[in-house]
């Protein structure tokens, strides 16, 4: 089976991993209206592709933050990678070394930051948060993580309860028994994850708690799950330094808008005076190409990661970001572009139909 | 069968009852276009969720006329519930006085008044009405609800006829021996009710009955089946307490608008002077916060309640409505709101698609 | 087989026509795009129907020129009404009359205009002419139509060759031999009607035409075809006393708008100084409320016509009319109207869907 | 199997070519978005057709560039003939003189230039360039082609790297063998040719080397692959005689916009100063009427060619073209237009849906 483009992984994936992983990583909440749009969203932006540059040498390289990335793709946190290869986390981490880019390391994961750490050396990570009703859990992972080299600190602002996804509910969705939150040093078991009002992550959180989380680290903070100007405005004057567009890839709020759509609000309120993101809905390079023309900075994918890992892990999951980086470099050329810098507005339109 | 989620229900009374059953309670007017609209449409709204809302004490109770609900779902007036539960409406009334809400109860019930009222003594319900050609038969209603402790008056004002339901013509549709409109003391017999023009119904009747009606009973009055701002202002000024928008579930004129594109309208035209309501096409938590950020004060449902007595009676229906209840306080939560009163306008947007 | 609404109909002659007749009926030019959209279109179009109007008394009776109908449907002219029935136009004629409505007869009709009028004397009958090369032929048609009482004289104007219909070609259409262009006396034989440029009808028809029909007789005039406010504009100033605002059903111009879209623009043009009709598409009784309530004085079937042929002659017809004026009715009471003075442009609104 | 429009000769080919020919020649980027667009595109466009005008006589001959052809079709370059048919190009030219018509033959064609010259003396032909790497081999190649008698030369813009078509990469697609890319000599082999970043074609190039090509040759210069008005203004002010609106049939950057909508900006842009061709998604005579609307010259057919060769070869494409005349003329009759010159942007509106 020829690896061509993310299809090919994912349906490798659905055809090889057990159906209760499958389901949970391919979850929506409802009826799923918000993960599918991520996707159809992009098919009602078109290009406005310019002829006749010169584009015989192509730069993708750009920076997250001040720290260059090879090109403007990084890892969305998502949990539990050892459902999706032995090694989990680790392999993923050494991919997006490999890769030279940057790879948001969840809060559920099932290897521990130290883990993750060691088995890629140098590599330029992100960790991700959730507020948890136990504070000192949180500020301690958040001391464990800068103290280990994370160089931003990802608040997943989404979830203060988790959303509804029906498939995980009827498989009664569960980590196997030798899999583990190990971060989480058995804090909380994941069956007991449902959707139903009772959690350890804190759903009274509110901007405030950003002061609070900035008063633990020294690393830049990044908001995760905005949707709204309003929102983004909230953000950078509570003095975070990155947003990501996120609807949690359709998994929380059914019926919250596309990511692409949402973030052109966002970018236009933001101004520039933070980095814009976004995950969600990223198949192929024009999709990334048509984020960046409506103002990302970078975009983060989720799904193909376990996909990837699934296929291969770490090798695996290189394949998926070198299929991107390329489809993206292309995408880049043929409407253009030689450089990051050249990708603007004036490249995108959005479908009458 | 795990029931996650109401179309489980709907899959399950599809299979279990008997087809002539499961096509009244399906069936919507000629090709069905509004009654599948009225789902669709809902697919047509986004959210505009906010993120960092202190949501850790959720608050979603309302009130109806004065009177305090559990949450902003009641049972909208729907006839013979013998068809799907033995018990029929009194299994009906049961469940929404467990679950602390308001049953519109049909005239077209298959259990008396005062069976309903003794089944569940105490429980908030409203009384639906058709005037009859013969107003004696009417007043009568009115009077023996008002006396039953019924605290509204429901006037359904879209069915001069009934609308032409083509597998209903075609099963020949005809309540079996042993199930009677008990309140109508054989009045007539449903096996007569067809879309051709003769109906015991008055197709005559006008606003002005409204002032009859008042002149009937202390009761408020709720008209039901609006659609437009111009019916809306005339209900206003009629002196109704309550209107509700609906388009009878798309079974009366195939063709009217989906009632939450409705709804706009006449909450527009209402201005608050009156509550608005609505009914039509709920199937899940989101939809009623989008009724309600649209200026809905509560939504009905009507085919789910049948697809829960189907299922189990008085639970089956306690079920449904759960979910519903947790489905809403989840997505109040996601979308930011603690409380029913934080819920506006600025929660949503019609997709352009 | 019950026969509830007009797909009844059409299923029954798909099933039981010989698919040669039934394919030429059916036909579309080219894609069928224009054909599907007919039929489409009116599901864009909403109501807003109005409630608590008396609604007990309905008039659906309305004049054509003066004349009164019974309701505003009458019979499109459609050609070979032998191949759906043996006795073909006679029986069209006599459902017609029997129905109190008005029969465009064809051309292209199999039946003698002296046998139809023969067949159905007193009914109200138009004739439906094309422009031969040979206009002697023609002059003559228009000479016997208004001997033999036809009441108006229909000049179809979208035909000056043939559009092309991919199922005659390839089935090589032809009529059977036992069935004729009675009225056109051998003047040509149909298996010679094909999309070439060649053929019997005058291309070169212009509006000044429309003066030399005028000097042949004494009925009014009715111009079929019109799709735009221009040639709108042109009818009016040729002198014309009525528009029918056709496609052909589709079968011309592949890509020409959905009758019920042009509407619009002709009645906008044509204020009211001569009747404004429409054919195609027509499947129920609320899109006939849709064309008048946009302006139509009056809508034609043309299809239905040949499936209720099909089924029993003219008894399957006049229940394919029967069908019509029951929903048509129906309809006009569920949107609040009882009589057609009421039918007017507030009644309806193009869905942004 | 009777060849009735186009897509006969397309399931022909489907059905007959090898399955490594059919993908290449089928072949889209990515999703193939904008190659399906492209057909889509003319379905949201419909006609406002005119009546009563004088079509008896009909002409549908244009000029290209000052030269008469029969109708505004003409043969777009395509690569590797061979594939579809054993003498390739050579009866490509044969069939378009035999039509009367201009073939714009491609530089990957699998005949050299002096074998189609000669199959096809006084045949009305363009020279299709790709800008090599190696500057020598173009300049030879247009030197060729003028001295051969090609009467204009036409530069594909959007192709400085190959776009990315999934079925190509899997198919690992390849000459076979006995084909050979004859113009180049051996330049290159087209299993070399793939999405990845080195290519005989020079990615460096730039509006200024229009300068460059200006100085090779008196040959008229036409543009291939403009679609914003801005490429429009700069081809016009870099002297280009004429421009063809094409996304390369979907073959280059997905996500393009359909040639027919991109056709509107690039016309209104050009103001009439070159021509304006357009080629992607002719499939019937109806949609050359709807481009010509628009403001293109002429059209050109890219995939239909290869499927009448692989019907017939040059009888095959005659065949193809006819149907396309016939088509178009119809079409123009039907709308209200006997020449070229009445056809304008009043025929035409873009769909709301």
């Amino acid at each position: 089976m020829a690896m061509v483009c993310l299809s090919d992984f994912e349906a490798y994936a659905k055809k090889y991993l057990p159906k209760i992983a499958w389901d949970f990583f391919a979850a929506g909440a409802d009826d799923c209206i918000t993960r599918d749009e991520n996707i159809l969203a992009y098919k009602r932006i078109h290009f406005r592709p310019r002829m006749l540059q010169d584009v015989s040498v192509m730069d993708i390289r750009t920076k997250l933050l001040g720290t260059e990335i090879s090109f403007p793709v990084g890892i969305a946190p998502t949990g539990f990678h050892q459902l999706a290869w032995p090694d989990g986390e680790k392999s993923t981490a050494r991919a997006a070394r490999a890769m030279g880019t940057c790879y948001i390391t969840s809060t559920y994961s099932t290897c521990t930051l130290e883990e993750i750490s060691a088995a890629a050396p140098g590599g330029l990570r992100w960790f991700q948060l959730y507020i948890h009703r136990n504070r000192a859990l949180s500020q301690q992972l958040v001391r464990r993580a800068e103290a280990l080299g994370f160089q931003g600190l990802v608040l997943t602002a989404d979830l203060p309860y988790t959303g509804k996804r029906r498939d995980d509910v009827r498989n009664g969705f569960c980590l196997p028994p030798h899999i583990k939150l190990k971060n989480l040093e058995g804090a909380f078991e994941v069956c007991k994850m449902n959707p139903a009002f009772h959690s350890v992550l804190d759903p009274s959180v509110t901007w405030k708690d950003i002061y609070w989380l900035r008063s633990l680290t020294h690393l830049p903070i990044i908001i995760k799950g905005i949707l709204t100007k309003e929102d983004a405005e909230l953000a950078v004057r509570h003095g975070v330094q990155g947003i990501i567009v996120s609807n949690h890839g359709g998994r929380q709020l059914d019926g919250a808008p596309a990511t692409v759509d949402a973030l052109v609000e966002v970018v236009e309120a933001v101004q520039g005076r933070v980095e814009v993101y976004l995950d969600g809905g990223i198949r192929k390079g024009s999709d990334i190409l048509k984020a960046l023309a409506l103002g990302a900075k970078c975009v983060f994918i989720g799904r193909p990661v376990l996909w990837g890992l699934a296929y291969k892990g770490e090798e695996g999951l290189q394949e998926v970001l070198r299929i991107l980086q390329d489809e993206f470099r292309l995408s880049m050329a043929l409407a253009g572009c030689a450089s990051i810098s050249e990708i603007g507005q004036h490249l995108v339109q959005f479908s009458k139909l």
